[in-house]
């Protein structure tokens, strides 16, 4: 059995490893005070060309998310797109801090500066919440990935509106070195509030890095991280792992492989004719397959059934990460020639 | 400059560390529902020798007491006494989920059934809130630990009074290995309703263990870890870790360490006269020190100021762990024997 | 100027501020727990036909959602329709407790058992919240009235799913009286597990009367109630209130007006062919005018602007009351005759 | 018989009773955003002598403190004494809205500069909570009264160590009519950032008057009125009570006669040599009784057991209100009369 269910299967990437194993017995300070997590945030403040912007590192993406949202007043709520993380798999995170998320329809699973001034000019008052951040996610749930001019039309809209742009991004490293992206991470720094760099989706044990560009929501954040459980007492673990990621080019590398395989994998169910739900130029594909057809990769396949698509096929998703192999692309391919050729028409 | 400020400035402790390496390119469901996840439960089924309570693995000590506590409704309160962690130390996270800390004094940081008893009393109607559930910690935030009667005698005035016992065992380990301890895993087990055993600060990367034994409070418990930021992508790296305290005498070497090299320490200040503020026998030690001496040790050791004992005098606490080698404590010796021989009187 | 904006422009109806005058010097207990809340609760008891409901007086319509809904778990989600009060006039006080309210199109305001079962089913596992009750109003925001047949399917299905249904009756008698009606108090408490009986749009000051069938949500609701600030120091007064409107046929004689008065204006607009953009059959009506018109209208009549139709017409809702004298709408057919008269073509 | 359980027992005083009745008939906009809320609140800036405060009108005492504590972040807490109303008798409402309670001894009802100093050198990083706010409420749970040097440094502390100061006025008539007394309305609003002037307890029906004098603390207040509960659909009827309270001095008269009313009773027990617990110069007194004489006085009258003093003794509230008559006193001091008559020595 082979996993293409997520792109956290496995553990860490070699050198993150390694990285860890190597810094165990140094003495550091607690919290994410230490060493470790100085030198990351430094190399972080330059991969985002930004020497003022504060990072932090946080836990987990649900915890990041939780965080850049608690920094809202309790009547201040949060725009999204309706396939949003925080709106579907959150269990209720954002709610239980209060705050209340407004969906938009959204468009490919990316928002448009459109709905952002639509959902302002329905709240007018103070019998409603007063809309004040929008979310957005690069990559998006759906794979998909925002342009430089969409990103900026958004961060201008929000600035006219004047509400913070947030962005999650547990899998930017896989939107950045997608193909059609023409965002950096310093654009990502330049066109956002707050944003978060992914680690546990792209070759980290654990953990996120939060980048707070805007001063007004820099006071007090580390008092958010101890409260809402993001902050570990080995916060060095993270520092850590963020430092053998960005210091050379290990973490848009993660991300090359997992866009790569999985975009051949895409390829390869083109050559027969199987469509796509969406078009996705990252490391999550979503093939709408015959039934018959998921029941045979099932047997030697973990993926996730996405959503019924008519009585007879299935939206499926395919993840690739750092981990995945050409090895296992290949058997997925030799596999599948199999399934095809047996295939009762 | 060596550390005794707490038990949580190295890694993970060799076997912990060596796990994570062995198990890190297996292939493993995410959020806890792993292998090795089912592994470390049911280990830990049969060390506190019960088959039928609920395991869930947590990302740190604040994450589990958030957790436990909000398992109330919100009318609901906890007991603890002045000194325990959720009162002083978690930047206000279980306020945060809604729930009163309702405080008692103690004793040596333990609460008395007494206490428990007029606290219920002095609550009777619904212009208060309603006492559901009391908190303790073994080893306590002093140090100090719980005997099987005083436990006993809590968890029975608990049931009479229709309260969850809640015990904190982010130092469990220290608590069952020390020097006067009567109680057992077991023990902890069948007179508490949840309690959870600390990984973080007995030699884990990261990771609590949480120990659900009253049914009333199994239900649905994965939501909770999810919508408080406490579940993790990758689960699979607790269970790793627990599996490897765990499947043999490794936790408790651990304590065992930690607790011989701080008492070593309580000794070689006794030697010198040198008074303890509280008495106790595990891992963390208050030695009451001249102002002048204290700024002569932390030339070279980092402690923690734990409080102002008098003008002259501040309370110390020193923290020993897992880590802490006996070279550590012979270079203390030499050099706390040449502070007190250049001691102006 | 006359003010057909909402059915909370006056005070109390007569009968009811007389009780509060003839009352106003006996001594009472505070909080609600006085012979006049008592009395009321035994009324209310007969009305509802159960006397073993437990009746709650309320400072308002909000806090009775908020309270009705705080008795789920944190990880909880309430269901109701895009244009429920809940979810988008209450400012984010269900979110504020900490619950995700999950939206449905509806129809007409109203919800349908197809959308809660499809809720539920788009919700099976921790990584999302638990959808555990139903909210809806009748009368709904849109004044469109439930059928029997469909509140009993509603309830049916909530039951089948292990969800509650909550009824907000802000307008409840102007739902029981209204044409093509055929509920009664009885069915409203036999068809749901929790509900209130709206006081302030219908004849009161101040108040609403919760009633709890469903025996799981009747404990601690006192502290539910204090805790959430809708607990009257003074509570007598809504006591007193709704034993004024319920002892005889005053609260349903005072919606019957409301609604008679409503559908009056609707049958002006008629006969100058003006649509509604929704049928309701109650005390709020929802003409589409042209701009032009409107601007009339409203140089003599405070009305609300529900929402833009096109570019030359706006929905506009016209509320009558308990207070709306039959003069009223006569000046307002005069007034209207004369608009178009004059109206350019 | 009588009750001196409170000064909350009857209704509205007769002049509020009164507006309440001759305004009912006026048609006026919703929300506290009528015209009697705007006369009221143009009243209470020419009260407090400052022009520029914002005054919202709220549904109570509770809710007045819900909200001035919700204007601070949630890792932001709130100082007051043991015996503060938030902290003993609002079944958790501030908790509930996330924010922690440190409290201090005080004394005598009082909080003092140095307890505050205390408190926020104590809170010096991130694991804590951090101290924002001070809430004391004048007269105090005890009675007691601020002298205007008292009040005066303790929010000079306040500005000085960065935190909002404030007070809970829900018996502020009673502290300014008191003997002792040297503060004004215009002193209150000098030296705190945020206070209210109470109603409910001083003849009005329902309602308090909030008075923000900080301008930090004024914007989008109405959002936090609406979603925790406090906002009235007749928010009218707390504008036209405060109006009559206080367009002329009824305001002030109906506290002269609650204070001394009560002191008369002190002054009776006090011709028996029965002490008091505490020596409170308002409206609230606190014999400490003979559980024997106690008993007597239960069969004719209702009053409040406060705590037990001893074996044989018991610490007793008696309230007296606007609405205490001299004959209601005089009956008293006839029955103790007897009481202590027919006492056995």
């Amino acid at each position: 059995m082979y996993s293409f269910a997520n792109d956290y299967s496995e553990g860490a990437c070699p050198k993150v490893l390694n990285a860890l194993v190597e810094t165990n017995d140094v003495q550091a300070a607690g919290y994410g005070q230490d060493l470790f997590c100085t030198a990351a945030a430094e190399t972080i403040r330059k991969t985002v060309g930004n020497e003022s912007v504060d990072v932090h590192f946080i836990s987990g993406g649900t915890p990041c998310n939780v965080l850049a949202i608690s920094l809202l007043r309790s009547y201040e709520a949060v725009i999204c797109v309706e396939s949003g993380h925080i709106n579907t798999h959150e269990t209720g995170a954002i709610e239980a801090t209060g705050h209340k998320i407004i969906t938009v329809k959204g468009k490919y699973g990316k928002i448009t500066p459109a709905e952002i001034i639509e959902v302002v000019s329905n709240h007018p008052d103070e019998h409603m919440v007063k809309p004040k951040m929008v979310f957005i996610s690069d990559a998006t749930e759906l794979g998909t990935i925002y342009r430089k001019s969409e990103l900026k039309a958004i961060y201008e809209t929000c600035r006219k509106l004047g509400l913070y742009l947030y962005l999650d991004g547990a899998r930017l490293g896989n939107a950045l070195v997608a193909t059609g992206n023409d965002l950096t991470f310093k654009d990502i720094c330049r066109y956002t509030d707050i944003f978060y760099i992914g680690g546990t989706k792209n070759g980290a044990l654990i953990g996120e890095a939060m980048v707070i560009r805007n001063d007004d929501l820099k006071p007090y954040f580390r008092y958010l991280i101890k409260q809402h459980c993001a902050m570990l007492s080995k916060g060095r673990i993270i520092g850590v792992q963020f430092l053998a990621l960005l210091e050379d080019s290990t973490y848009l590398d993660n991300a090359k492989n997992a866009n790569i395989m999985a975009q051949a994998i895409k390829y390869i169910f083109k050559q027969y004719g199987i469509p796509m739900f969406i078009d996705s130029p990252t490391n999550q594909i979503f093939p709408v397959l015959e039934n018959r057809l998921l029941e045979k990769i099932k047997t030697k396949y973990e993926v996730t059934e996405w959503g019924k698509f008519d009585k007879n096929h299935t939206i499926v998703r395919f993840v690739c990460s750092w981990a995945t192999k050409k090895g296992d692309v290949q058997d997925f391919y030799n596999d599948l020639f199999t399934y095809m050729q047996n295939r009762t028409v």
